[in-house]
């Protein structure tokens, strides 16, 4: 017997839930489908921990600066890492909990087990058997670990485990510094863990301008070392880990390997599609509508392997639950391109990518927070910004950015760039004094002296004159 | 005789120095002329100073949120006032030095002495007469002190003599609680000063909201007694000052009046201009333009009392300049309103202030900040942001703030708000994940269910179907 269904769901994740949402405002006849925990990456092991984290190591950094202010005492501040976990763990908990309550409702509508292809319109779930008009797929990713680091057990972790120890050694690797990599392995060194970090390329966290790379380079090597240009081998050693990277050996007692993350799709018989895959086992989507060729299949959120982030899950979910409900698919406007790193000064990267920029047509505008007032005061003044503007229009494309309060610049950023406004258009917005976002100015104005040398007031004339 | 020249401009603060710049691109046919200390009030003893001491008691906070990031030992900390203050004047010393490199090499161009007209065309300035073809007038403002309070000497301390002192007293008063009052009675109560805060009014902070205003209340209160709706009177007595507000009653060692500032417009001889004066003795002008009438005479900057805000003063200067040097003034598009007040959370209001809607014809959205994820995280989860929307066409009018990062929200906003954007179109930003921002979104949210009750995904479809 085979049950049926309109529309099924496979994975309760940040995507799913979202599509679940969509869905369920037009219709009841759908199941969603999960294998695994309950909750999603980002609330379990992702955005959220981290987060909880950071902030901890970011406060008993502060006991390096304190004295600069005129407060005494910093150097006697003690962590205890084993308390700061504990209650990563409890705000982790609240934030699941969060995450539960949508399918906790469902009854047998939320079911729990792996969903295969039998057919393109079939799954299997533990053996029963599901015909659905429309499936979306929405099964996530997962750490990526080379498969000879598996025998090394829990010395080495991921993101899955992390934030489950019950303390932490005194010495770690963190191998890939990506996003992830770069923003826990100096929350770690803050906590006072030597940390070495190890990166195969040699741009870190996302970004791609060399200038904002050398700049963050650098102030993640004042509190953890940093290896680039070699890729890290592992070999367990009786006190830990020996980690070799070109030229470079360290011996550590754990190493935690954020070396990205890789979808949830294969041993799923996606090949029973009949479409192309490719060598992930991943088809392809138009990003728009998310819609798998011209199947009722939508592949939403990690999945797909557009952008691995909460934001763009939820608009995945959002795109396929509403697509999902209609006979012929929407397309839809992407955002802004967002990307930050929750590192201190905070990396971005916003829009187009230096990398991806034809350097023939753009101009690029810099700004060093060294001498920027109000870092200044807060005496955190280091960091590097850069703008990028099309030459011919002065239209806004993109920005790399390592520096104080750089995830509030980002969004203001985005905004500017979604809106297609040019360099002079954005130099109309209100700078307050003093705050970081005049250092965003500096670049601008630097940006607008290329465009257009003839100086004069950011703000526009009116169309008639006075009187 | 008479000495001539193109332009005068009398004032070498933000709006006089800022003139200075637009003024000295055209022509050398100018002087500048500056009563008392060279140095703008904002560096000197406005934003710069108080930013200085805003940080420093942030810093010295921290040791009351310590503990719950699972770092011990906050209590332990102790804060030097003295110490504090001298990192004050250090930072202050090199921002003055920085505004003072514009009129250093003027020579006889930069003129030291205070200016009175003889004639609409023709000022005195130490006996020295002066006729110059256009003049702008940018003589900023000083703290309002009440006659009878000058009696009591350095009891009664203003922003300009606050930085200067070698330490402070364990009990003061902040009389008058606006942006100035609040960000600096926060500052003082969180080094360990007793402060009492007094306000005649109601409302603080700039703010006229009352659901934000009622929350800034009670974050303040949290830190100092604050005191509304009765006027301070002050009485010497022999340990310090006895201060009288409706029933309340206190004595402190200090007293900082911030009563607000006003213009140095005084004993100038303006009447001799032939144009209308306020009570305050101040003539109107365009604030497009900034003529006063159709005279050749420009007022720019504090003393105009329009916004005693530095950008606007710095915007100021540039319009006076531009239009000194023209036959014929242009007018300008003016910023979007911003006021920022630099208190823990940030109090922010930008675009329409909540007392000038219509309350018929506007939609409001809010956010609490006690459950919203980042701030948890960051144990800064407390805060309000109210956002303002034009029923009829959705368009966003204006927000006022209380909450964390709300300096970064006010920018975002504001930037929405000088584009003319729709909620929905400032709801198609990414909003990252977790970020403050997604408080805001929210407060979006909540509007956008008002405006339009029809849930949808937040991304616009595109014009053309897929395929």
């Amino acid at each position: 017997m085979i049950d049926a269904c309109d529309i099924a769901i496979v994975g309760a994740g940040s995507a799913g839930l979202s599509a679940l949402r969509a869905v369920r405002r037009e219709t009841d006849n759908f199941v969603i489908i999960n294998d695994g925990p309950y909750g999603t990456t980002c609330a379990r092991v992702g955005c959220m921990p981290s987060k909880a984290l950071i902030e901890a190591a970011n406060a008993f950094h502060m006991r390096e600066v304190l004295d600069r202010f005129g407060v005494s005492g910093g150097q006697q501040l003690t962590v205890d890492i084993a308390t700061v976990l504990r209650r990563v763990r409890r705000l982790r908990d609240a934030f699941v909990a969060g995450t539960l309550e949508f399918t906790n409702d469902l009854g047998e509508r939320s079911i729990a087990g792996r969903a295969r292809f039998l057919e393109a319109d079939v799954l299997d779930i533990n053996g029963r058997q599901l015909r659905a008009k429309t499936i979306i797929l929405a099964t996530g990713s997962r750490p990526v670990v080379p498969h000879e680091w598996t025998g090394l057990g829990t010395r080495v972790l991921t993101s899955d485990n992390l934030f489950e120890q019950q303390t932490l050694p005194i010495r770690m690797a963190v191998v890939g510094m990506g996003p992830i990599g770069v923003e826990i392995g100096q929350a770690l060194a803050r906590l006072g863990i030597t940390v070495h970090g190890f990166q195969a390329g040699g741009f870190i966290g996302g970004l791609s301008d060399p200038a904002v790379n050398d700049t963050a380079l650098a102030l993640l090597r004042e509190v953890f070392t940093l290896h680039t240009g070699a890729r890290a081998q592992l070999e367990a050693t009786d006190e830990g880990v020996r980690v070799h990277a070109g030229a470079h050996e360290v011996v550590v007692d754990q190493v935690l390997a954020a070396l990205g993350r890789r979808p949830n799709l294969d041993d799923m018989g996606l090949e029973k599609l009949g479409v192309t895959l490719n060598r992930h086992g991943v088809p392809a989507v138009d990003p728009r509508s998310l819609q798998i060729g011209n199947l009722p299949v939508y592949l939403a959120g990690d999945a797909n392997e557009r952008r691995p982030l909460l934001h763009e899950a939820a608009d995945d979910g959002h795109i396929a639950g509403y697509n999902a409900l209609r006979p012929q698919p929407d397309c839809f406007h992407r955002r802004t391109p967002l990307m930050i790193a929750f590192t201190d000064p905070n990396i971005a990267v916003v829009g187009q990518r230096h990398a991806d920029l034809d350097s023939d047509r753009v101009a690029v505008g810099t700004v060093s927070f060294e001498n920027q007032g109000r870092a200044r005061m807060a005496e955190e003044n280091h960091g590097c910004l850069r703008v990028y503007a099309e030459r011919s229009s002065g239209r806004l494309l993109g920005a790399e950015i390592c520096a104080p309060r750089g995830e509030h610049m980002g969004h203001l950023l985005a905004l500017a760039i979604q809106q297609q406004l040019t360099v002079r258009e954005l130099l109309r917005l209100p700078f307050y004094h003093p705050v970081i976002e005049e250092g965003l100015r500096t670049a601008l104005r630097d940006l607008s002296g290329q465009l257009d040398p003839i100086e004069g007031p950011d703000l526009a004339i009116c169309d008639s004159p006075v009187g």
